[in-house]
């Protein structure tokens, strides 16, 4: 059993997401499998961490290399809970998702589920954030299989920079084969956002955030381009926040 | 009037922060001032932002050229308010803080403070996120006036490079006087964290996040090494987590 790899598993929807439940089915035949993920949806909570208040955690089911625990946290809380208390030894992956909704493009920034990813690589336990271009609780995962064990264990035998994880991102299914992986970077697309304005029973203004996603980036080589064209992209990413062409430039004196 | 930049102000330790007042104190006379801070403290709340519920915003203060805002929001939340709907036009700079801890290193990716900046980027405003090394409510932060004033009156007359921020920080004060400003690098340096194991009147367990911060990172152009040697760390930042020295590596075949 020490010899099987350990792999961590959380995502942002909550451990009821269809989306979860068919990652682990994917990937559970391939090592000791630990789950813990949040009671509630936790879509749009970035890299957030629990500082003001204490975590609870439930362990609600166990079997042979298998144990899912619920908690209270975010999907970075539940790595580091992974990491350092439940999963009794350092994970050999985390694996986060499938999320409902891309994480493609900035997407990443707010994404609780390369949150959780990223969270990892800080101790340098590589990782894979899947996500379906379909925000739908009752989105057709069907087309993904083969991709999301492929790239698993591909990461299982030969590692990953390190540092580095994955961003995997899935087009919505369509009536096309998936035409295969491209590695690619993160494309420089964004929200046009607003806020709906209403009034609540007591004349009261509230705001809703909304929006539509436009892409004004037109390299060949982004998450989007690929996604337009079909295929599963793969942007290798890192917590390294720094512009490093501008170090040299900016000058104070 | 129309002549003034506008500067949107937010923070993540809450509207009654004294690191937010001495940013609002130290920076009102350049320019039209929005200032857009949460009631609560969001310490930790990244790049979070609220999807599952609507926001509500209070008008608190309003004289000439100055106008704060309470909101129920994230720190990122703020930034979108002020983008879309508070400030009325487009802002010409977001400064964020001055946060009352740190954010070097790896603190950047849990930091409400730089999330609200990040925000900013993606819209293309230029942005500043000041910390100081020092967690207390009560931190001293009479060392860091010129410096503050200093770096926005730079942003404010020659921007900064398009989808760059800069992530200041400041040591904490002490019997020197700070060396001058050290452009730099994030540093590879993180928590060595634990959970404490509690239980409740109950008898039930809970856990508190804990731990220490630790910098194995031995370059000597990192924002650690520069706070270290009583430097002001500036870090230009931006949003793209593509790990891009690995884009060509990493195959599927």
């Amino acid at each position: 059993m020490a010899n099987k790899p350990l792999i961590l598993i959380t995502n942002d929807d909550g451990i009821n997401a269809p989306g979860l439940r068919k990652l682990i089915s994917l990937v559970k035949h391939l090592g000791e499998i630990v789950v813990i993920a949040s009671e509630h949806p936790m879509s749009g909570m970035a890299h957030a961490v629990t500082i003001q208040n204490p975590l609870r955690v439930r362990l609600i089911a166990e079997e042979q290399n298998y144990r899912e625990y619920l908690t209270t946290g975010t999907p970075a809380d539940n790595v580091k809970l992974g990491k350092h208390k439940l999963a009794g030894r350092l994970p050999n992956l985390v694996l986060s998702g499938i999320n409902h909704g891309s994480n493609a493009a900035i997407n990443i920034i707010y994404s609780g589920t390369m949150g959780a990813v990223l969270e990892g690589v800080i101790d340098r336990i590589p990782g894979i954030g899947f996500s379906l271009d379909d925000f739908s609780p009752h989105a057709d995962f069907s087309h993904v299989d083969e991709y999301v064990v492929d790239i698993t264990k591909k990461v299982l035998t030969d590692g990953l920079p390190k540092g580095v994880c994955l961003n995997v991102n899935f087009p919505v299914k369509n009536i096309e084969p998936l035409k295969g992986i491209k590695v690619c970077r993160q494309a420089d697309a964004r929200w046009v956002e607003e806020f709906e304005e209403r009034k609540d029973p007591h004349g009261r203004t509230y705001y809703w955030l909304a929006g539509r996603f436009e892409n004004g980036d037109i390299r060949n080589d982004t998450d989007e381009k690929a996604l337009a064209d079909n295929y599963v992209s793969v942007v290798p990413s890192h917590t390294d926040f720094t512009a490093h062409d501008h170090v040299n430039s900016i000058k104070f004196s």
